[in-house]
């Protein structure tokens, strides 16, 4: 490389500066490691529930620090990343179309295979086309920022995933965002907004389900909010397309209107064993996306073996109704069953199901606790939930076994009762 | 589901507004389909150049419309994607950890897999610790925002790579953008900032080398204007490791100042066949932005397969230094090949080689003449690179066979005499 090194204009070889100060920029990295604040302490009781590395996973089953625990954490809800189906599709595409695709759709990553998963999706959500982004999170991001312009406006709930607020940063609209599943309050905003800015173009994005708490947003009187005030709907369905609705098609088809959402997106990396995520609309409306919509156009495109994975999904999703008959009565079970021991599992309506522990140290020491006792699931604090509603998040898949859950119920019940979260008569 | 449906305290069963006009919000996709624009002409005389599928990748080969090509228009510079041994990893890895990993990081997606790539990785470009995203654009995109925030401000090349502006957009720290490549220009707005705000943080944020270009930045003179205003200075060095560097380190290794930089990010889908993406520095700085930068936290993992293929081609750069001395002979090859018979290629300095043709139509028209010749390029045109100077963008692999390099140099000086853009005197 001495030739590229040469062509520099300046380069020096020794350092002007080097004993430069370290760039104030960073104070904040220093002082985030607070060895008094909740992160320090709770690393060093060994009670920091994040980024628990898994040394293999069989969907339900995962090995963990050498030891086997009960997946109840995860967004695997289909059971489908150790189907042997869809690992040999995945395994197989490898060979045909290599490791990676090196570039973005637009320039050189296009394969037969995206164009074949982006017809079956459409066909599968009754709609005209459909557009692949290589994450979930680019998926809304690059939606909202690309559909909502400079002189459009955004409505917002407040509990939206953080990929949907990313999008709406990135967006030269403005952004209101109201109450999480108030519709009076987003009709009192999109009143107003109909008064003042009648020409400007309105988005209104949500959530399908939410995934910390696992409700269903109420589409029809979206549809009919959107309708009254010209404003497009976008729902996120990343947790319930494959999830909910007679053949799995979100929420939406939970209400029979499927046909009356402008834009509704999906995730690969749940239901579809997947990463990637996609976006259903109006034919114009999909290749607009497909011309401005940054993360689509500048990042390289999704694997050959992701895509082989969703196609292979689908296909089982389609052949095999019972299995998502076997994820509402797993769900319905568990929700049950908490319920009966005493917890608190809010408004859940799907698969996941949060179980609500009280303040922040609870909560770790009751996710530790449950890892002991075999069972790993999400623990979520402040700000994710409100202070005090600090929760074990819990979700659950077509593949648990009776066993699983009945193992996961009596690991919640002895670590409820001795943090006093149940009473010790809480029956199971 | 029926449950589900009736929970809903206000789902109608007929539609309120079914006659609702269509958003407003759609009319730019409408209209961005004028039938007398560049766009609809271009698709209508079949030369439109992008999105164009590929039914089989074997990496310096590939089949497009039935037809073998020479791929010059990828980023898969060291030729892996169709490496069996990489092939094999991807595969194995699956069987194991199965196709994905349905969750983020932060709850219940890390593996041990990402663990030790992040690694291996921090030993490669010898730093102290090294951060994973699921996707390259994630990972500039979720540097700059979390690093950057309210009260500090960035510095960032115009010709910056979109998900380094997509970073700066989510960002709320002031961004001011410096004419590319020109530091006296950038030096000014760093004097100035100096002036006015001492105190505020400053980032510094530039592609290591410019994806259209092939240029490489002046690392040493952007290490020491860093150091002279107390800023961070960040490379984007996607087009870099793996390509240049005595090892494959990057740009800032081509100058021997690996040490010097304070965060280079990389890609994993270009020279290690992938998706992904990462960044070195600091051990403080990573772990703020494990904690702080969303599409860390909020996306879904990197799949098996895609850490797997990536720690093998980590192995094989390692053990066969042969191949990135091929990638540099074959680069110079073309370089100088190009310029034999008369084409501007730039500054180029690496693979990535352009080959300037003229306007817009003779972009498309000269694009769609080598793919009948058998070679595949990318078209490049404004805004991505000036008015008139619309471009081939080539860029080569380590598996390149010098008939391959001999068929595109054939085809260029064909269709390059043909459309006038060389004299038909060149020689080659």
């Amino acid at each position: 490389m001495s030739d590229t090194s040469a062509s520099s204009p300046t380069a020096p070889t020794d350092t002007v500066n080097d004993a430069a100060a370290r760039p104030s920029l960073f104070d904040k990295c220093h002082q985030f490691f607070d060895p008094d604040g909740d992160y320090a302490k709770a690393k060093e009781a060994d009670l920091y529930p994040y980024f628990r590395p898994i040394e293999r996973n069989d969907g339900a089953r995962a090995i963990m620090n050498g030891e086997e625990v009960v997946m109840a954490g995860s967004n695997n809800y289909l059971g489908l990343t150790s189907d042997p189906r869809v690992q040999e599709a995945a395994a197989s595409s490898i060979k045909t179309y290599g490791t990676g695709c090196t570039g973005s759709r637009f320039l050189n990553g296009t394969l037969d295979l995206h164009l074949q998963l982006e017809e079956r999706l459409a066909d599968f959500m009754e709609a005209e086309a459909c557009i692949l982004y290589s994450t979930g999170y680019m998926t809304n991001m690059g939606v909202v920022q690309a559909i909502a312009g400079k002189g459009d406006m955004i409505f917002s709930d407040k509990d939206n995933h953080a990929c949907i607020v990313a999008g709406t940063q990135m967006s030269y609209a403005e952004t209101r965002r109201y109450r999480h599943n108030d519709l009076d309050h987003l009709e009192q905003m999109l009143e107003r907004a109909h008064e003042r800015h009648p020409d400007k173009g309105k988005l209104i994005a949500t959530d399908g389900v939410f995934s910390m708490s696992g409700e269903i947003a109420d589409v029809p009187r979206l549809i009919s909010l959107a309708r009254t005030y010209n404003a497009a709907l976008m729902l996120d369905d990343a947790h319930a397309i494959g999830v909910i609705g007679p053949k799995g098609q979100g929420s939406a088809s939970t209400y029979g209107r499927l046909q009356d959402v402008d834009l509704i997106t999906g995730t690969f990396s749940k239901s579809f064993s997947s990463l990637g995520g996609f976006c259903v609309g109006d034919e114009d409306v999909i290749e607009y996306l497909r011309h401005e919509s940054s993360p689509h156009i500048f990042s390289a495109s999704m694997p050959p073996a992701n895509v082989a994975t969703v196609l292979k999904c689908l296909d089982i999703l389609e052949e095999e109704p019972e299995r998502l008959e076997r994820l509402w009565e797993v769900s319905d079970y568990m929700r049950e069953g908490f319920r009966e021991q005493g917890f608190d599992v809010w408004d859940s309506e799907t698969p996941i199901i949060p179980v609500v522990v009280g303040d922040m140290e609870t909560c770790f020491r009751f996710w530790r606790d449950l890892l002991e006792e075999g069972v790993f699931v999400n623990a979520v604090v402040p700000p994710a939930v409100p202070k005090g509603q600090s929760l074990m998040r819990t979700s659950y898949m077509a593949t648990h076994t009776d066993e699983d859950l009945d193992r996961i119920l009596e690991a919640f019940y002895k670590v409820g009762t001795r943090h006093g979260v149940i009473g010790s008569n809480g029956v199971h």
